[in-house]
C-alpha cells in the first residue's frame, strides 16, 4: 500500500452510489440562507406543548432517576408500552406486550426490514411513496414495486395483480394522509385492501404517523383493525406528531412469534431506546392533555392547509394536480407540461423558497413534474410569500 | 390460504434460527428472582451522578425548550459533537465535523456494518468478542474469524497471518479492558497491531468504551492515535460507562469519504439521536467535572475487582484461569476440565448466582469452559455472597 494514496474504507454494495445528491446539498443550504422551506415535514415549535413535555422529563428524574440512567430492555419501559397499546387500542384491542418501542419511526421501519427483508426480496409500495422508508427497505436488499394509486390511495384491483406477480414481502401503506400525497383512503377502499391482502395472505406493514392529524371528522382506523387483519400487520405509529419529533419515541404493534425477531432486530441495530424519553413520553401520554394539544394545533394547520392550496391554486398553471388534504402535513403537486421540478429547484431556492422534488418518492419510473410541500411550519402570510417566491421561480424556468 | 392456520411472517434468513437460547431465558429471569447477577455490564447505579445529570436535562428545557423537541439533523447536536471532539482530542486532534453522533455504541456498531459489509465479508474479531457486536456484524452478512489472542490481546503475527489469507473488510478490536476478557493492550502491543495495520492496508474498528475506567494509571491512547492511523480507523466511543447508559449517547470517530457513508447509513436506519438526551449530555460535558466522578468510581470498581478475584481464587479449581483486570468492567475465567460453563448455569441460577457463559463470546471453535463476570455491580460483601454461591454450584455440577 503506497503512503501516497490516502487510505480508502471499503464501501458496502447497498452504500455505493448514495453520494451527496445535487437535491440533498441544495436542501441543505435551505434552513442557513433565510429561505422559506415546504421542503421538510417540520412541525411549527410554537405549538409544542413545551410546559407539560418538560414537567414529564422533571417528573422523571425526581421520582426515577437511578431507572432512566441505567440499562434497560430492548423491548421498551412497560409504562410506555402500556400507554401506546391504551392509544391503540381505541381502534384495535392491544396489550403492552404487542407493543415494541423504536427510536422513532424510521428505526421501526429499518427493523421491520432488517427482520423480513431477503435480497431480492420484492416490497409493494405506494405510488408515489415515502422516500426514508425507501431507503431503509433498500438497504436491506429489497426491491421496491409501486402500486398504481388514485385519489383514494392505491387501487385494489392494481394490488390484487402485483401481489399475484410479485409475491411480496410485505405491502408498505401509509393509508392516513400519506407521506407524501396527503391521501387519506377512505374505509370502504382500507376495506378492499385487507379484503385483498386477507385473500392474497400479504403481509402488511402500516406505517401512521399522520392518522392523529385529521381536520375533519375523527381519526380513522387503521387497516390493522379491519376484521382479520391485525395477525396479518406489523402497525407502527410515533409521537412526531401527536407530541414532537426530537424526543424519538415510536413504537410497533404486532401478534405472535414476529414479535421476538423484532425484539431480536431491535436489539442487534439498537440495544434499546433511551430510558430518560421512554418514561418522559410514558408520563406525558399518562398525564398530559393529548386531545385538547391535537384540538389546539387541528385548527391551526388545517387553515395553513387551506391557505397553501388557494395560493398554488393562484400561482400554479391552470392544469396542474393540488392535492387538497384534509390532514397531515403535505400536499402534493403534479405540474405536468414536462417541467422537472429538480431543475426547478434551484431557481427556487434562488428566490428563497424550497420544497421537495418528487421524484424522489416513486420507486420506480418517478413523475418527474412532480413536488412536496409542507403546510404545517409556517403561519399563511409566510405561506402567502414562499408560494409568490415559487410562482417567480416557475416563471423563470419557463422562460429557458 | 386457510383461515384455520395463523398467519406468519416470512422471517428473513439473517434472523431465522435466532431463536431464544436457554441462556437467554436463564438470563432473563436472573434479575426478578432474587438471584446475585455477574451476567450484566451493568454499573452501580448508587454511583450516577443523578444531580448533575438532572440539572444538565433541567437546563436544556430552560434554554431550548423547542429545539430540544424539533427534528435535527443526522449527524448530531453540534455541542455535543464539539464535546465530543474536545474529549477524542486529549489522544488525537480531532474536529466536530468528524463526529458522528449514535444512539449508544451498539447503534454505532451496526451503522458501521452497514456501510462496509457486503455479505459474505470477513471481519476479523479477537477471540474472545464483544458478542453483540458479533451479532450486529452477523446480520450485516459478515463471517467473523477470531484472531488468536495472548494476555496482551490480539498476537500481531497472527493477525498479519490472517488478514493476507481474508482480506478482511475490516479488524474489529477493543483494545482496552476489553469485553469479555478485561484484557488492556500495552502500548508496545498497540505499536505492534498498528504496524500489522498500516503495513497490510487493513481498516480498524476500534471500539473504546471502557479505556477511561482504568484502576491504575493513566488512560491509554487508542490505536487510531498512533502514527497513520487515524485515516484508516473508525473509533467508537460512548458516555455509557463515563455518565450512565440510559441515555444512549455514543459517538464515532472518521476522517475523509467514509463519514458520509456513515452518515448516510445512520439516517436510514435511525435518521438521528433524541435531541434532549444529545443536548443534556453535552451541557454535562461542558460543565459536569467528569475527571471527579471518573475519581470517585475507578476506587470503587477497583476493590470491587480485587475482591472478585481474590473471592475466585479461594472458590474455584487451583488450575482455573482467571484474569486480573486492572480496569473496565469484566474478568475472564476458563475453567478446563471439559466443564461446560452453559450446563453450570442452571446450578448456578438455582444457587441464586447468575454469569454468562463464554462460549458467546466465540466467533468459532468456543472454550466452553469460560465464564464472563461482571465485578461493577455489586459491593465486595455481595460479591463473596454470589462466589460462594458458584462455588456451591460448581461442586454440583462435579457431582454429575
Amino acid at each position: 500500500m503506497s503512503t501516497l494514496e490516502p487510505f480508502s474504507f471499503r464501501i458496502a454494495d447497498r452504500l455505493r452510489g448514495v453520494d451527496s445528491s445535487p437535491v440533498r446539498d441544495l436542501l441543505e443550504v435551505v434552513s442557513k440562507e433565510g429561505v422559506i422551506s415546504f421542503a421538510g415535514g417540520v412541525p411549527d415549535p410554537a405549538y409544542f406543548e413545551v410546559d407539560d413535555v418538560k414537567a414529564a422529563y422533571e417528573w422523571v428524574f425526581a421520582n426515577h432517576p437511578a431507572r432512566a440512567l441505567q440499562y434497560a430492555s430492548s423491548e421498551g419501559e412497560l409504562e410506555l408500552r402500556e400507554q401506546a397499546a391504551r392509544r391503540v387500542s381505541r381502534h384495535l384491542p392491544t396489550t403492552a406486550d404487542q407493543v415494541q418501542v423504536t427510536t422513532g419511526s424510521q428505526e421501526g421501519l429499518f427493523v421491520v426490514a432488517q427482520a423480513l427483508v431477503n435480497p431480492g426480496d420484492v416490497i409493494l409500495v405506494e405510488r408515489p411513496t415515502y422516500l426514508a422508508a425507501v431507503q431503509a427497505f433498500d438497504l436491506n436488499g429489497a426491491h421496491m414495486v409501486g402500486v398504481p394509486t388514485d385519489e383514494h390511495g392505491v387501487v385494489p384491483e392494481e394490488l390484487e395483480r402485483l401481489i399475484a406477480e410479485h409475491s411480496p414481502t410485505f405491502v408498505y401503506l401509509i393509508p392516513s394522509f400519506q407521506n407524501p400525497s396527503g391521501i387519506c383512503m377512505p374505509v370502504e377502499r382500507r376495506r378492499a385492501v385487507a379484503d385483498v391482502l386477507l385473500r392474497t395472505g400479504a403481509a402488511l406493514v402500516e406505517d401512521d404517523p399522520y392518522g392523529e392529524l385529521c381536520y375533519t371528522g375523527e381519526p380513522m382506523a387503521p387497516i390493522a383493525s379491519l376484521p382479520g387483519m391485525s395477525a396479518q400487520t406489523i402497525l407502527l405509529n410515533s409521537v412526531s406528531k401527536i407530541i414532537a419529533p426530537g424526543v424519538r419515541i415510536g413504537w410497533m404493534r404486532s401478534e405472535g412469534p414476529i414479535q421476538f425477531t423484532l425484539t431480536v432486530a431491535k436489539q442487534a441495530i439498537g440495544l434499546q431506546s433511551p430510558v430518560p424519553d421512554q418514561l418522559a413520553v410514558a408520563r406525558y401520554l399518562a398525564t398530559a392533555d393529548v386531545e385538547a394539544h391535537l384540538e389546539r394545533v387541528r385548527p391551526v394547520y388545517a387553515e395553513r392547509a387551506r391557505a397553501m392550496y388557494a395560493e398554488l391554486e393562484a400561482v400554479l398553471p391552470r392544469d396542474a394536480h393540488i392535492t387538497r388534504p384534509y390532514g397531515g402535513m403535505f400536499l402534493w403537486v403534479r405540474l405536468g407540461h414536462g417541467i422537472d421540478t429538480a431543475r426547478l429547484l434551484p431557481f427556487a431556492v434562488e428566490e428563497g423558497v424550497a420544497f421537495v422534488p418528487g421524484a424522489s418518492f416513486y420507486a420506480h419510473d418517478p413523475d418527474e413534474s412532480t413536488m412536496r410541500l409542507s403546510f404545517v411550519t409556517h403561519a399563511p402570510d409566510v405561506i402567502h410569500e414562499g408560494v409568490q417566491r415559487l410562482g417567480r421561480a416557475l416563471a423563470r424556468y419557463g422562460e429557458l
